[in-house]
């Protein structure tokens, strides 16, 4: 295997470093460089300030075979990298014949005369290449001091992204092609990081030093992450796989990058059926998950936000008796919820909410957080009732999330009572055992 | 004014170094100093290994006056903050009293007893003491080495917030409180931030250096920063404020933290009036944009997602002919959307949007990210194309926030034609004058 590389990466920007933006672009270049077997053996996030940048670099290019810079590219006196690339390398700033070239393209397509802020971007050390921006108006640069090379790439999220696979190109050319570390990923719902821990610590089972176990916890899901460095660990990695599959199997939504959203449509179409919402507290999320997804027009016809009582009544049929005798946030107004949008749009399946999301609305019987879901075909409609006390936002998440989930397991058949429905439900139904 | 203190910040973690998690906890801690009047200089990122968080800290403790640490501070044998603490230190680690009780204390709030991988957390170098954490197991850790005081968060976001308080505390009692940032945000919505940039330097406004200007960009709104470090130039901010009022009037959808959702519930909530919303590629966006919002059940009171052309027929009244005709993407189908939820829902007003949000159904005569959009009252409905070829969760979120947006222009009596308006618009409405 060829020499691991030292790589290091060095951030700039004040808004950055003031935490106005929070710093994506360092996980991107973090992901490419992972895709294609090479890590960071460290990162430094300075302001745009000559000084403190030229420090850096100077300590970097002792120990680093490869530093990649990111921001500071721009047009504004605030923009420093090229001058500060400069002074490490102790050449001139000339105007680069291949820079002005693509500043004077880029101004072309936009119908416009370069400005002198936009012409500051022509001015590279001497020695540096660029490399080709397809959507902005800055190169970015790649220039050699010593024995490190170092890529300037710049701030904004999109050209950065663009420029990564032609630098994974140029460190392949100069060093080899690493051994790809080889990912897989399971998508799971309802599992915490430490439950999902504990839950293998304690299964007994000899888990491999060759794979890697990593959990990513976004809500409302969890991604668990399997890594192996070499070819010849793949089986290792599938038998871990298989171990994790049977202890939180009805917990995984799917392998590779998948959301909550994109399982359920993917469920639907398969078999060729369609979903209705009918949503009080959570106001549309459960819909909007469902059509962010491509294709998902086939699965997903019709939803209905049914905010207020007159509109339960109106639009979905739900008895005003009901409304009044038992309360917006009952089993029985879930029901007819879920009725309704099935009469209205003819799908086989309905998700129907009901809930106290907050932070007003609270009280003894029906506090914070509790929420009703209906969820099944007209003829199979289950009911649950759940308290999660979280703030609003949150709490929509993981309502919309679990009735997504309960109306998967209730598709596949499998058993309803998984552990965070256990922990939240108010009113266990009576299983007979 | 007291001195300038140089703080440092050192996150640790490989999850966070691969790009698995992008790092929100950076910004925090930087929002928060930052809201005391306290920079940071310098931060570092590193995998979790002793060696070289040992090398950082040690490079760190020579500049640094205070070194903020996040991470490395659970349970597992990954966690090794507390030993690397105690060997920059040069001190044992010890059963530290407070740690104790705390860890026993959560142990017992939790009914469960404390496994071997918690006892751990007992452990820390001998003269530091516990920054006391109300929701883990684990402690912050403050200690002092030759002359910086480093203070060691959790890496679980709600743990270091928690903490942030307790440690402005502690450094405003040991160096003074500083004198505190002036910010005032204003959040906009249709500017690009070079576009804002390139007004304000064309508008031939002196302006003053003791106000710093900043933009932050984050899909589909975009916030102006004006800050000053001393209250006496709080006039010159009031004046700039003043200034890009006028320039950007009516981009501006509110100050302070605010939302497009927030800004429109404000708006019909000041007015008593209401909105309902019939989408047809948003796909219930508008409504969860809206329903974000505490206390938005007082203005929106029904939505309607209408993905089928069936549905548009059957709950909104759309003429199956004009379906026919002009399809589901067209002016017609839009405004009869729009009339049919003002029926449904007796709301004052509505926003109906049908487009081709992709990545599949965009023809000719009309291409991916196209979108009719029809907004107002029942007597003065607006309608207006657009297009917008953006991947599709793009695309939706731009949409669903222009929607808004020209309603809140449309309520507000400002002019529908700004400029992000006119880029994106196909045909230009005739305007006389």
């Amino acid at each position: 295997m060829s020499k691991r590389l030292n790589i290091q990466c060095l951030m700039t920007g004040n808004e950055v470093m003031s935490g106005d933006t929070i710093d994506t672009n360092s996980a991107h270049i973090a992901q490419v460089l992972g895709a294609n077997g090479l890590t960071i053996a460290r990162r430094v996030t300075v302001n745009d300030d000559v000084n403190q940048l030229l420090f850096e670099l100077s300590d970097m290019v002792r120990t680093a075979d490869i530093v990649i810079m990111n921001g500071g590219l721009g047009p504004t006196i605030d923009d420093l990298t090229a001058e500060v690339l400069a002074l490490l390398a102790d050449e001139p700033l000339v105007i680069h014949p291949d820079a002005e070239a693509q500043l004077l393209a880029w101004c072309e397509r936009r119908g416009q005369l370069p400005n002198e802020a936009n012409l500051k971007q022509r001015l590279l050390p001497r020695s540096a290449e660029i490399i080709p921006n397809a959507r902005g108006s800055a190169p970015g640069i790649d220039i050699t001091v010593g024995d490190t090379r170092l890529f300037a790439t710049p701030g904004v999220p999109s050209e950065m992204r663009d420029m990564m696979p032609l630098i994974i190109e140029r460190i392949e050319s100069q060093w080899g092609a690493r051994a790809h570390a080889n990912v897989m990923r399971l998508h799971t719902f309802g599992l915490g990081e430490s439950n999902a821990q504990q839950l293998i610590n304690n299964s007994g089972f000899d888990w491999p030093e060759s794979v890697e176990l990593g959990f990513r916890a976004s809500a409302p899901t969890m991604e668990i992450k399997l890594t192996v460095a070499d070819t010849k660990d793949l089986p290792e990695q599938q038998a871990c796989a298989d171990h994790i599959a049977a202890l939180f199997g009805d917990h995984i939504l799917g392998t590779g990058e998948t959301s909550i959203g994109q399982s359920m449509v993917e469920l639907l179409s398969e078999r060729g059926m369609t979903l209705t919402t009918a949503e009080s507290c959570t106001g549309g999320l459960i819909a909007s998950l469902i059509t962010q997804i491509p294709g998902s027009s086939k699965a997903f016809h019709a939803g209905f936000v049914t905010y207020d009582n007159a509109i339960k009544s109106s639009v979905l049929g739900v008895r005003q008796s009901d409304l009044d005798q038992y309360g917006a946030v009952s089993k029985t107004v879930v029901e007819q919820m879920a009725l309704g949008a099935l009469r209205a749009s003819n799908a086989d399946y309905a998700i129907a909410v009901s809930g106290i999301a907050g932070p007003d609305g609270g009280t003894i019987d029906k506090p914070l957080g509790r929420v009703w879901i209906a969820y099944g075909s007209s003829s199979d409609l289950r009911i649950i009732e759940l308290t999660w006390p979280l703030p609003r936002v949150l709490f929509q998440t993981m309502v919309a999330a679990a009735a997504l989930d309960l109306l998967r397991r209730h598709i596949l058949e499998l058993p309803p009572h998984c552990l965070y429905i256990q922990q939240r439900q108010n009113q266990p139904q009576k299983i007979d055992s």
